[in-house]
């Protein structure tokens, strides 16, 4: 199965993270790849290493900056799409029953990966293995493969009154 | 701080749940109650029950029964409704980082709880405690009052070509 969780609304990636602990509940194994994120004080990142579930957590992002400006793409952006597809391959071998590959419709969308790697990658995907990618403006050939797309919209924002995020809502 | 997750697309309850463990993963003090719901082998419970991550998680469904019919409501629908309200009120005296009232906007939209209420218990929410209300068909009284709104639309789902519920991703 593929699941896409989409949209520009708040949600994404907590209900990937939703997803892996019930995935945890039962005794399944979980990886997670996070594309264009290393902001180390994310509650996520706390609460895997804090517990050490045996959830592998693997984040490809740049440790400088939070966002990453895809109209100024350098040459670390496309590197390190690049080695969190490569530990995407690799991970296959393991056969985990959740792999999450969190914001990767964004590394497409930025066009730090190209559509024909990912779709390979999707076939080479052993049966028992459920892939969720995360992240806003997904790619219509991923919708067109994906079994379920969710789109998280909207509708209603606090930063839009000026507030700023909240530790443990938002991060 | 209230948060809505509303739609009838998939990633509501997780987006709570994976909210809860980036929560947890600051050390903050969660408490989950749901309402309509007592399904005891989804992933949710087994795991918080697994871990003992000292998250509080209530749950007031049936147990006879998996979904509620809305045109066929019973008394003890009402009755478990009100006391998963009078758990969150109890609940309020501790004064947790996060608060979790999942299913709340269908116990509203069923009318198993009234609108007065709900707001009524908003308004006795401690300002250090954060709240998030999930569930389809969100009251727009409760939109109007929510800080944040997602609307989890559905775009594509594997029920559509008749496939069963997975174990890990679905429940």
């Amino acid at each position: 199965m593929l699941y896409v969780l989409t949209g520009n609304g708040k949600g994404k990636t907590t209900s990937a993270l939703g997803t892996a602990l019930r995935s945890l509940g039962h005794g399944q194994r979980v990886v997670i790849i996070q594309f264009l994120k290393n902001w180390d004080s994310s509650g996520e990142v706390l609460f895997f290493k804090d517990l050490g579930l045996g959830v592998e957590l693997h984040r490809f992002g740049r440790e400088d900056r939070r966002f990453v400006n895809p109209i100024r793409l350098e040459k670390i952006d496309f590197e390190l799409a690049e080695k969190a597809m490569r530990m995407a391959y690799l991970v296959l071998e393991k056969q985990p029953d959740l792999l999450i590959l969190d914001e990767i419709n964004v590394a497409l969308k930025f066009e730090l990966l190209k559509l024909e790697t990912v779709l390979e990658f999707l076939d080479r995907v052993p049966k028992g293995t459920h892939v969720l990618f995360t992240g806003r403006g997904a790619h219509s050939e991923i919708i067109n493969r994906a079994d379920l797309v969710t789109e998280m919209k909207e509708i209603k924002h606090p930063y839009q009154k000026g507030l700023k995020a909240q530790k443990g809502l938002d991060y």
